[in-house]
């Protein structure tokens, strides 16, 4: 399988983390970030959002979105819940960090760490990022005071979904002292055997 | 089951729609989504996003996020496929929808028609909703062109997850008349036996 991969992006390094997990073997090929001019050429006949990561399968049948490509390999797997509610619950966290957690902390990660430009270019957009960021963070304390993990009572792809950007949010200036138990989460998650940093 | 549900909220409609074709009877609660100051006493032992909609199952296992309820919902009948490339093609387009399109097209639809704010008050950010949401209305026709369903040859959860505010855009002054391939696929989505419409 082919993997449309960026070293920085965390919906990329989701993808990566299951992947370790699974022993899955894909060749990498990297995708910029920054300057997009080259996608439609990349990746115009394989995902029509032009987004990484996209997976290409054996057989060349691509399949875009961080969450529905942990689902594809995951499936089978002990990261995906053999139980009807606890499979809707990973997708509810899944969908969760795609729509309220996404949005706001990679984004003021990528701007601040990421995009290039002089921050005076953004630096307007930042505190409505860090208000719904934080949002999004405190609905992940509050879920995950006294449990070891999001869905169940082992890791799930949601975990590894939220992980990604989570563990990095302190690069879009998020400060996670106070969450205790997001803490706690990130140093479990890590702690997996199998787990691979976002860059090595 | 109870279903905490909003009247003009699409990603409440996705849920009613799948119910609808399933025969599935639930109890409604009406939420309102203006104002939103009773929703930590409604959905906060519920729902941590306390968003719409909000399902809870008759042992009072609370499941949020519309693409998780219809995948819960849609397990083992027709609207989920049995393949799992199909599965996670559907996903794809769910999380497609949750990403690239209700940002757009339900935020714009929402300000104008239902916020009752001014229009003043909203309208710098109307030019950058109405290209984002012309770019996702544009990735959909590119793959609906030639095709009837967005996965396989039926209808799934992504055709209904996607149904429901693109068939509203035009209350976001978003308009269709361009877009042949999506037109035919609305119609072809309205014309299933045991359809409902958004409001009845």
């Amino acid at each position: 399988m082919i993997l449309y991969n960026n070293a920085v992006s965390g919906n990329c390094y989701k993808v990566r983390l299951l992947f370790a997990h699974l022993g899955i073997e894909c060749e990498m090929r990297e995708v910029d970030v920054v300057d997009r001019s080259k996608r439609p050429d990349i990746l115009g006949g394989l995902n029509p959002a032009l987004r990484v990561p996209t997976l290409v399968l054996d057989d060349g049948r691509p399949l875009a979105e961080s969450g529905a490509i942990l689902w594809y390999a995951g499936e089978g797997s002990r990261f995906v819940p053999d139980d009807r509610y606890a499979r809707a619950q990973a997708l509810q966290w899944m969908f969760f960090e795609q729509y309220e957690h996404e949005p706001a902390i990679a984004v003021a990660r990528f701007l601040i760490g990421y995009s290039q430009l002089p921050r005076g270019q953004y630096e307007k957009r930042l505190p409505r990022l860090w208000a719904d960021g934080a949002r999004a963070l405190d609905t992940m304390e509050r879920h995950l005071s006294g449990r070891d993990w999001l869905v169940g009572d082992a890791m799930t792809v949601a975990d590894i979904a939220l992980y990604a950007y989570t563990h990095a949010a302190e690069e879009g200036e998020f400060e996670l002292g106070g969450y205790d138990a997001i803490r706690r989460w990130l140093a479990r998650v890590a702690a997996e055997p199998g787990h691979v940093p976002m860059s090595r």
